[in-house]
């Protein structure tokens, strides 16, 4: 049976998508873990999409044309644990709102986390 | 008040780790997800690092000479969701069992996703 680790809470919400760029909206109760995030160029965010949860293989964009492989080597959103990361560049911040471009998640989106994103040529780890 | 969304299944464990190389061992449940994976040479491994999710502001990497930020523009472990993601290079598959280079977890550590990684130069995206 699988096994329950954790609880996941929303921290905001993508609240407006026109085009490439996204708005989120982040709860005011975590507004301090944004501090000087504006000093960021590349972000990365981590949302929820409710989607089912027991499809474990897939064809890769939905084209059946593409054998089947397990969703562990692909990014689709259906998934055990339906957390989508996406990394963004950050075009501005407005106190609890920061404006991204290249966010692939829907208005209305559950956002659960977001982190310093690695550049095109960095490594990657805690920093 | 913090909302609630979703609940984390562990999907497998990081079992040993040797220098720059660390096993993990996918729970029996999760096996098809695993299909065709050896075919990738980068993952993104998401897992969970159980430590508080009330620190919202840190020195990065702990270097008190640097100034606190937020823990969104960090990727500091402690955060309001504790979720970790690395990028991995994949160096076997043996079954349920596959070893990678370059993730920074401890043994024992919760994995709670696979997904396939990005080159250094690709973009991103659901792929």
């Amino acid at each position: 049976m699988p096994k329950e680790i954790a609880r996941i809470y929303e921290i905001g919400l993508v609240t407006e998508v026109k085009g490439d760029i996204s708005t989120i909206e982040i709860h005011p109760e975590y507004s301090e873990a944004l501090l000087r995030i504006e000093t960021k160029e590349y972000l990365d965010v981590l949302f929820w999409i409710p989607l089912s949860r027991d499809i474990l293989q897939v064809h890769p964009r939905g084209d059946r044309s593409v054998p089947v492989r397990g969703v562990f080597s692909t990014r689709s959103p259906a998934r055990p644990n339906n957390i989508g990361v996406t990394k963004v560049r950050l075009i501005e911040r407005n106190g609890n709102i920061i404006k991204v471009k290249g966010l692939d998640a829907y208005k209305g989106t559950s956002v659960i986390d977001i982190k310093s994103g690695r550049g095109a040529s960095n490594g990657n780890g805690h920093h």
